[in-house]
């Protein structure tokens, strides 16, 4: 008989699976590697599962509402849609890996930008859909009109982009929007700490779909909850494809108390951005560059005391990081972002004592 | 341009999505319809999230541990088994995707008997797989030979079985094993509420998959929690479809909690046995017809006075009972189902309610 790992379909068996940040289980780091919210989730959302867990003996015991619909509500509301323009998920990986099993196949492929979140090429390979890449050039401007030429059914944005933080404007996405044929999905994690969004858009274009996650901004990466924004047809077709409990009780009570709490959201999102634009001062006043960010990460470029950069001079750095407990991302494995790392924007004490670790190194660094 | 719903791939569009079972968002309902636990999860449950929410700032705001080690690892303990023979996934729904997805495609069928659980041939559908089905006799006996014939890549048996709650004996599991050539799934949903399970077969069968989840003999369907076990290489090609960071952190702690009470659920499964026996019983004494069951339900056929049977009756009733807000499931689409009710067994004071909605409606049941 064959082994179990040669029954696995062929496109598997040939898959790279998606290498998530490091997430040591030990306290004692410095974690500015997966892009987590230094402050920790809404009061309310604590309160949220305890009134759950004090009438325990049905929450738990009992399957959650099939549709998230008081979730579904409170998300609505936050953006003055329709509930039947929403849709959550068991974090925005899931809405992804929705939307690609429900808009892209052999014949109909999926579009991406390059580089960008690199989980979508995991999700089409899963799915064996065919695959269109745009790349980005070295300034990170839109490919505006290669995107909207672009012959895919569905088109994922990582917008604000990732792991390089620039931000696109809505101008830009309404103008891809008046061309483009398919599915446009403005996936937006880090949407919050931008200045736009393209939930602005919903009204005017029906292929829209608006993709958010409640791990970065609200502080809630551990509960993985996800949602997406679009016409009442789409969010249709994706909940045909959704599994039927695919957010538990508590998850679907707490993320609904936390987008409720608006005020929670302001105050933490404004400590994030003061100490993004601090960060983004320290890093110039290195010498390193770095790309404007509107994101809760800063994408920079380390470089020796001549100026010069390189990819080992990047891994030397990310390494003695690490060595004294902090972690950032690296990402190696494309010309346009080997030579950079990404920083979450932590607490001001935690880039302090990322500055700290900065000083220490840009005295000893070896030449790029 | 087209609608959003033409863009989606064609047997999205051709798809009949998974119907769950009502799940009433109001109080004042006897649920007897989706086979939950009556009795809440063990009180370490609420224990083990309390403590989580305690240390809240990083337990929520921080992703999940991707692989849930913990979870894993007691899983592994309960069983006996090694920690690289386990997974553990949101609900056993993820699990049973993961299955399909590595392991069925347009060349590689995915074999299941008739009638058994409903989601497999949606999951089946949405990865666009080749399917083949065995039927059942209305005896229900595994039809061993044509399984273990059977050239299905991956083949689900959903065992003991749903919806008639037939058990199956490792016997015939492992004559089946030792012939079939491809990765047999034992859907154990409601093994322990059954004199055997498969899971004791895994030593010798690196080709047997074991399906379990949490929301049956737990209690915790609220929570999303289900797990597979099996040969350390098949669970390694789940781990690679696998969403990252399918397990919220809540739900991996109060698994892990509700795993290590191995005391309360040996009393709330012999709770359970013992109403079933005594509900087993008074259905005989109706005249009803039941398969003798090794779930925490019962498939029952209703009849009339003179001991007819028929869907049209059988629909009656289950109207009657729900006029009397009492739900239980019927399952019209098949002909050895149409004439059956699925009742789950609930407390004794839920059952004895009810035999009295029962006793009136047999007083008053019209001609079959």
């Amino acid at each position: 008989m064959k082994t179990p790992g040669e029954f696995a379909i062929e496109r598997v068996r040939a898959l790279s699976a998606y290498t998530p940040g490091e997430q040591p289980q030990e306290a004692g780091w410095i974690k500015l590697n997966t892009n987590e919210n230094p402050y920790p989730p809404s009061p309310e959302v604590a309160r949220a599962i305890a009134r759950c867990l004090k009438d325990q003996a049905d929450c738990l015991k009992l399957y959650p509402d099939p549709v998230s619909q008081k979730l579904r509500a409170q998300i609505a509301k936050h953006h003055g849609l329709d509930e039947t323009q929403v849709i959550a998920g068991n974090g925005s990986d899931d809405i992804l890996n929705l939307l690609i099993r429900a808009f892209g196949d052999e014949k109909n492929a999926v579009g991406m930008t390059v580089p960008s979140y690199s989980l979508y090429e995991v999700l089409v390979a899963m799915q064996g859909a065919a695959l269109t890449k745009i790349p980005f050039a070295a300034d990170m401007a839109l490919p505006e009109k290669e995107i909207a030429a672009c012959p895919a059914n569905l088109f994922l944005l990582t917008s604000p982009n990732a792991p390089t933080g620039v931000g696109f404007s809505n101008a830009q996405l309404a103008r891809i929007l008046e061309t483009y044929e398919g599915i446009f999905v403005a996936d937006e994690a880090y949407a919050p700490f931008a200045d736009e969004s393209a939930a602005d858009l919903l009204g005017q274009h029906k292929n829209l779909v608006v993709v958010r996650t409640l791990s970065k901004a609200y502080g809630l990466a551990g509960l993985r909850v996800g949602y997406a924004l679009g016409d009442a047809a789409t969010i249709g077709i994706l909940d045909r494809v959704r599994d039927s409990y695919n957010l538990d009780t508590l998850a679907q009570s707490a993320a609904a108390a936390a987008i409720a709490d608006e005020d929670y959201l302001a105050v933490t999102l404004e400590a994030i951005k003061q100490t993004r634009a601090q960060f983004e001062k320290d890093v110039k006043a290195r010498g390193f560059f770095a790309y404007p960010s509107q994101t809760n990460f800063v994408f920079m470029r380390p470089c020796d005391g001549q100026g010069r950069h390189s990819s080992e001079l990047t891994r030397h750095l990310f390494e003695t990081l690490k060595a004294s407990r902090i972690l950032v991302r690296a990402f190696p494995n494309h010309p346009l972002t080997s030579c950079f790392l990404r920083v979450t924007i932590g607490t001001p004490a935690q880039m302090r004592a990322l500055n700290t670790a900065l000083d220490l190194w840009q005295t000893n660094a070896p030449p790029a």
